[in-house]
């Protein structure tokens, strides 16, 4: 999306120094720095201290960081050693993995000669799929924002609260939660985003830099205030993104997220979850009970980051010495909150039918698998 | 409570140097510092500057410097003038006016010769009340927690949760959520308490540091992590104070308040909320639509206190730069969501018959003055 007026996707290659050019997100949303990748120690630095962030654009990196090492040395032996060290960059995520796996899966039938044209292209491919599955999921979710400004006076804004960074900086462009606002905000429907700050980490500060970056008129506020503005009328409709949605629509994302679902059901303002289909984990019925939830450390909640008054970065601790802190970074949302999934295939229910309905093949497998664990005669 | 061993109340009268000394709460929780207050103009400073802050701690202070003024000097002129110079200190806090006015009314009709005793034995009185008040709050309220004690496996924690800090620092003792921590911790009833950290101005940081000083075990956790808590059986009840109650029971507490009610009525958690009866507003019904929330300096949410790397105390900017930010301070959990309110009187349900059950006198009042406020023929 835009950054001072141009368009940027969070990552791009650059076809004539023949590197990866990435935005350095460290620095955000202080500081908008880009700066070129060029060795395979560069890219498996550039995931491991989070330079990039998020999901789908750490796996497109791994896919340029693949490219990139074909490029020097097509041979089976360096290709299972880019795997080796990009994938122990970020173990546990999920699409750096996948990833990394498409890409292998692909270029080992090939001849060494092919190799290194084949990884650029594939790379690019995954890059451009991360963008029309985010660009989907807006298109879909810009109807609902539609409707609502259809009921509305002429030129009032349509009131929108988000949690957390579901935005364009987590992926290649677009974002998930945020692409039906950018969608709305560039088809010039009047649009107010409320962006939750979203403790520890302060995402919702990304958030506003994007919105403010893009054009996006909102406002930054604590995550206590929600309830309080949903209760006054001032949120039309809840869009958040999500980590892993359970087969039965249950939704994990950034803690905090529940809270949120519940001031929206107690005030009849409609929850949506915007989430590319990959992240569906058609394994888990019960989100509460099955997806355990990773404690991270302590300080991130006793140190607050921020820019300083001398303009460098910088930590406060807001605790007393020696207090104890506890850490939880997800939450479960059960369905039964949600009011609607908006994915690239279109809107659903967020039940185990709605998701079967635009999922069948998914759904089928799932099914199949637990019919073939179950114990025999029950 | 309890100071690194020792037992303080947030203000108490040092007899022999004529000098009331108090806690210089700016400081808090990063620094312990207690300060002599002798003349009118260093009470009126103390409590412009929050020195002294929370509603009844307001209230003896002003007493106080009443006192100090009728040492001073005890004619009639001074009394208004010292009045006068102590109200505008500030003007929207109702306890502090009621303080005032009611050592006015009591020294009005007294000889100037017995004024300055009376105007001492006055102060000792409303600091007295307010201990008494917060010590039954705490004695209704710990039968509570022993009851959920009983049902536990011996040893196993009472674990609590609780926003903001309504505790003793903002009273002369006790305060009020944390009367009933305070004398179940030191009947021997094994607690933990989950301490909000309650954004924008992290009063659960207030709360931490009380606690810890008392010895009573806690957690600092973020304002988004209590809904979790509860979904994993993490929280036996929730207890909070409030700045303002309806005669219907609405509860106006800071913000965020709300949401944690949600969580603990989806989780069937008892949600209490503590509060000394001078707090209830007889003459609101509906708190969402009548009580008035105020919105309260952005850079509040824009920047954060605490102890920087060098031991000092600054600020950091968590927002980009020039980014909005919306901060209403309070927000209103209705009656449905509140289990009960724990009052100097005893426990009641968070109803207009509960509270008339229990303040018969206030309930009538009140009636008699919408039916002649009705229109007639209604």
């Amino acid at each position: 999306m835009k950054v001072n007026g141009k368009h940027f996707r969070s990552l791009w290659w650059n076809a004539e120094a023949e590197v990866l050019e990435i935005i350095d997100q460290r620095a955000l949303p202080y500081e908008f720095v880009t700066q070129p990748v060029r060795t395979v120690a560069e890219f498996a630095a550039a995931i491991a201290e989070m330079r990039v962030r998020g999901a789908p654009l750490i796996g497109a990196t791994a896919a340029y960081g693949m490219a990139r090492a074909m490029a020097d040395d097509p041979g089976d032996v360096n290709m299972d050693r880019t795997w080796d060290i990009l994938h122990a960059t970020r173990p546990t995520a999920i699409n750096l993995r996948w990833a990394l796996d498409r890409c292998r899966e692909a270029l080992r039938p090939l001849p060494e000669s092919r190799r290194a044209e084949a990884a650029l292209t594939l790379a690019h491919a995954i890059a451009d799929e991360d963008v029309e599955i985010n660009r989907r999921i807006g298109e879909h979710g810009v109807t609902l924002i539609r409707e609502i400004a259809a009921r509305k006076p002429e030129g009032e804004p349509v009131r929108l609260l988000t949690h957390c960074n579901a935005g364009w900086i987590a992926t290649v462009d677009w974002g998930t939660a945020t692409s039906p606002m950018y969608q709305a905000h560039d088809a010039n429907i009047p649009l107010h985003v409320w962006v939750d700050e979203t403790r520890p980490r302060n995402q919702g500060a990304l958030t506003s830099w994007e919105l403010g970056s893009h054009g996006v008129p909102h406002a930054y506020i604590t995550d206590n205030a929600g309830g309080h503005l949903m209760q006054h009328g001032l949120v039309d409709m809840v869009i958040t993104g999500t980590d892993r949605t359970t087969r039965t629509g249950d939704v994990c994302n950034k803690i905090g997220t529940y809270l949120k679902a519940l001031a929206a059901h107690d005030n009849g303002v409609p929850f949506y979850v915007a989430l590319p289909s990959p992240t569906i984990d058609w394994t888990v019925a019960d989100g509460v009970a099955d997806i355990p939830i990773e404690d991270r450390d302590a300080r991130e909640v006793s140190h607050v980051q921020g820019t300083t008054a001398d303009g460098g970065l910088g930590h406060v601790r807001v605790t007393p010495e020696g207090t104890d802190a506890l850490n939880p970074a997800f939450d479960v949302t059960p369905g039964r909150l949600v009011t609607g999934l908006i994915t690239e295939r279109g809107i659903c229910d967020a039940t185990g039918e709605g998701l079967a309905r635009l999922f069948p093949e998914h759904a089928r497998n799932a099914e199949t698998q637990l019919e073939s664990g179950k114990p025999r005669g029950s």
